[in-house]
């Protein structure tokens, strides 16, 4: 595809995804951009407009055949085979998020990485927790896709570089935090806190989404 | 402000406060826009202009006053007062965002809540698990200002509804779900695993951002 396709239509191909597997699991073969629109909270011409960005989907009258646009979204968005993820930090949040990502059929949580000796060698939900030293020697092997930082906004830059030296391309970071990002790697920060200043801002200014 | 300042800018607002917190604590007292913008991996223009929606801050030549910035920005998000937070959900997930949480200044987790009668009663960092069923008398004696859900899909359009009807008027939900936000409330999603489906959106066309 020679254009952009705005940031925002992708992020919304997550959400079709998961109303199109509910209506999967309720048995409906097809599904019209209105109902499709309607389960996802999202007006029928975004989703129109979204979709067509991707293809052809939809056939007058019917609507999507829901398997069939599960497939192509999932291969659009590069699930169709798991995903392998690498998770470093094994401290609260990192062990919520092994459980959290083990429970999704289409990510693999491979392995977890932290620096501390005393939590080396233990298992998570089956996810057994390796030393930083070994992320590159394990990556060769492994070769994850992506790995999520759970760790203190401190060790960002040592990591990421860590990662990139490993031939992991995609990070998902919990720090907000300047850094520099080596080439070849996609970051994407998820922060709390700022999600909840974000919250603070609209209640404060009365504007209601 | 008669005019609708861009979501990207109010986010942003969070990037620049702990990049300002960090020259505080380094003791500088000014900070130039390039500087500012070098320290937050954002361009100095953009810089400029995100903060220009809210005020006339710099001074030519001097640049920001740090201190002085730092206060600015928070009145304008709204966390000048530290932000009572609720965690609905007291699981693996709830937990680390307890313990998170508590470790930033500017929040107070006031309490937690969970319909699982084993949890109710126990602490989290000092944060006390309540039945889900005290949730709108709790809010009336602490006032609580935004809800962390950390609870699976399946409850989320109850549990929204009833933090509602508690009078809270922020929502932060790890499940992303469509449900019919009621009226009064701003609800702000956070989704780990669409994160990742981004990111390997990303990976596979090949654009690093």
């Amino acid at each position: 595809m020679g254009f952009s396709i705005p940031e925002v239509s992708i992020r919304r191909l997550s959400i079709y995804l998961r109303c199109l597997r509910q209506a999967l699991s309720r048995g409906e073969e097809w599904i019209q951009s209105t109902e499709l629109a309607r389960t996802c909270g999202i007006s029928s011409s975004l989703v129109r407009k979204d979709l067509s960005y991707f293809g052809e989907f939809g056939i007058r009258g019917r609507g999507y055949r829901v398997e069939k646009l599960i497939k192509a979204i999932e291969e659009i968005i590069g699930i169709d085979e798991p995903i392998k993820v690498i998770i470093v930090g094994a401290g609260n949040l990192g062990r919520a998020l092994i459980r959290h990502l083990q429970e999704i059929p289409y990510f693999r949580v491979v392995g977890a990485f932290d620096k501390n000796a005393s939590k080396v060698g233990s298992t998570v939900s089956g996810v057994r927790v390796y030393p930083v030293a070994e992320m590159e020697k394990f990556s060769r092997e492994t070769s994850p896709q992506i790995a999520v930082l759970a760790i203190p906004p401190e060790g960002l830059q040592e990591t990421v570089d860590m990662v990139s030296r490993a031939g992991i391309r995609g990070v998902l970071s919990f720090a907000l935090q300047g850094i520099k990002v080596p080439p070849g790697v996609v970051m994407n920060y998820v922060e709390i806190a700022s999600e909840i200043e974000f919250l603070s801002y609209k209640i404060k200014k009365g504007s209601v989404a």
